[in-house]
């Protein structure tokens, strides 16, 4: 089940609405048109995970689009009231959902809600089972970004239909999740996860343990679980380090995860059906960056 | 004011709904990813035009998207009911819009739905007073459609958000639309439009007419006007042609033209400020090209 808040300035703590019943106009233009934008935050034990820093990324979002929406107070406080009205957020994960689109034509105005809901097992099973990934081409040059902001490369806008239809076509090809590439070979990000890898070095006899992503140039999103991962990695001892990535990269890594708020730190188990490293460093890696990330929780 | 009809089975002629209420779950895919397709054609005197092309099309975007959506039939008994709900669309062009969604998660049924509305006048006024159009980069190679299918290229998705920000971008700059050309610098098609070209010579004395459109594996959408006013043009006597047309192509044109269901035939007066063609020949083609296509509605 669902809970639904909606922000609405006649409720500075939202208004809560029954999610069984139809809640959005058919004219507004977050369906019409997928103008709109969206975070999905992790809530443990009833509470907010990184609520900054999704804030912060849906504000950014918000301004690539040029689309005014409520402040993070009515954010916060609509994100509180969702929480307390899903009793089964004290005991289970949850995925909290904010969305805000440019609202019913003519209306200006944003519609804006949260919506509460439980993580499903299956996602949070990929933290163990790992994942069979697939490449597949985005289009896009990896330098196009900051030349054509009409693209909105770095906004997380709702309209996701390639990324959802680049997932199904992994799944009909027997793959897990997807690995967005340039047109010019680089690493981007998946359709609804960063991209983590590591390199092992004990040239020295004293192992040095770097962790990489694909730089934020290439027009991928800001990850915030990437972000709070590699600040925690960084206080234990890691170096970090910030791509190009090539898809040999990420062949020749130690080990290699899809990172995101909800389903956190999934390893990579193949990429077009290559092994990446082995099964055993792949365990180790994956237990000790998530007991880090499970810090930040 | 908008009329909706919902496409239900257990309303054969579809099921009225009060456009003033929400119609549409949080939940619904089509809103929270941009997940499903759609339609727009023109009614005049209450009667849809080019109904099978855009059904046609519909159901094109639907295979491409693997969605499962409602047949023919369904969908032309609820236009029909909502243009017979619809008063004034008897005197005023109307604009019937289709919408077919993923429907809420895991509900495993497409919501869809018939939106009608009249025409804006504002919109009207461009088939007169023509464009200011500028040219924007989409980012895609023109031949990535057919080796990327997950870019749903060929697709009328509702995820539209990079043709809005298009829109504003060229707004901001002062401009009325966008042509979008692929990296490899062909012209593509606008926003929401087709683009069309038109080249008059009379070396041998007869003059030879040609009507030019971007070729269809450049992965835009086929247009359903391009195509009626084509054959119409065809019968006429016109030359056809497709593309690949190049910038260059555009402003040495006699004319050149936006082409769209709603907004019918648009001129474009100026590309990146420079003009196409002169105003009187543009004036001349634009009056026999919109007399041409009238006969087709």
């Amino acid at each position: 089940m669902t809970t639904l808040v909606f922000l609405d300035p006649q409720h500075p703590a939202g208004r809560l609405a029954d999610p069984a019943a139809p809640a959005i106009m058919a004219t507004d233009q977050g369906l019409t048109r997928g103008d709109g934008i969206f975070e999905s935050l992790l809530a443990v034990k009833g509470a907010p995970r990184k609520l900054g820093a999704h804030l912060a990324r849906l504000a950014a979002s918000a301004e690539l689009m040029d689309l005014t929406i409520p402040d993070a107070g009515a954010w916060q406080a609509a994100i509180l009231h969702a929480l307390a009205a899903t009793p089964e957020s004290q005991d289970r994960q949850c995925t909290v959902r904010l969305t805000a689109t440019r609202g019913p034509e003519g209306a200006h105005r944003a519609t804006a809600w949260v919506a509460v809901s439980t993580v499903s097992p299956a996602l949070a099973a990929q933290r163990e089972k790992g994942l069979d990934v697939m490449l597949l081409e985005r289009g896009y040059d990896s330098d196009i970004a900051a030349r054509a902001p009409w693209l909105l490369l770095g906004a997380k806008t709702l309209s996701y239909a390639v990324n959802m239809a680049a997932l199904r076509h992994a799944h009909s090809e027997g793959a897990d999740d997807v690995i967005f590439t340039s047109r010019d070979g680089l690493v981007l990000e998946g359709p609804t996860s960063s991209v983590l890898l590591a390199h092992i070095s004990d040239d020295s006899g004293d192992p040095v343990k770097r962790l990489i992503t694909p730089h934020l140039d290439t027009g991928i999103l800001p990850g915030t679980t990437q972000g709070a991962l590699f600040a925690a990695a960084r206080d234990a001892g890691w170096e970090l380090g910030y791509g190009p990535v090539t898809p040999e990269d990420l062949l020749d890594a130690d080990a290699a995860w899809l990172i995101s708020s909800i389903r956190l730190l999934a390893p990579i188990n193949t990429i077009d059906g290559h092994s990446v490293g082995t099964a055993g460093i792949r365990q180790v890696l994956t237990a000790e960056l998530s007991a880090l990330l499970a810090q930040t929780l």
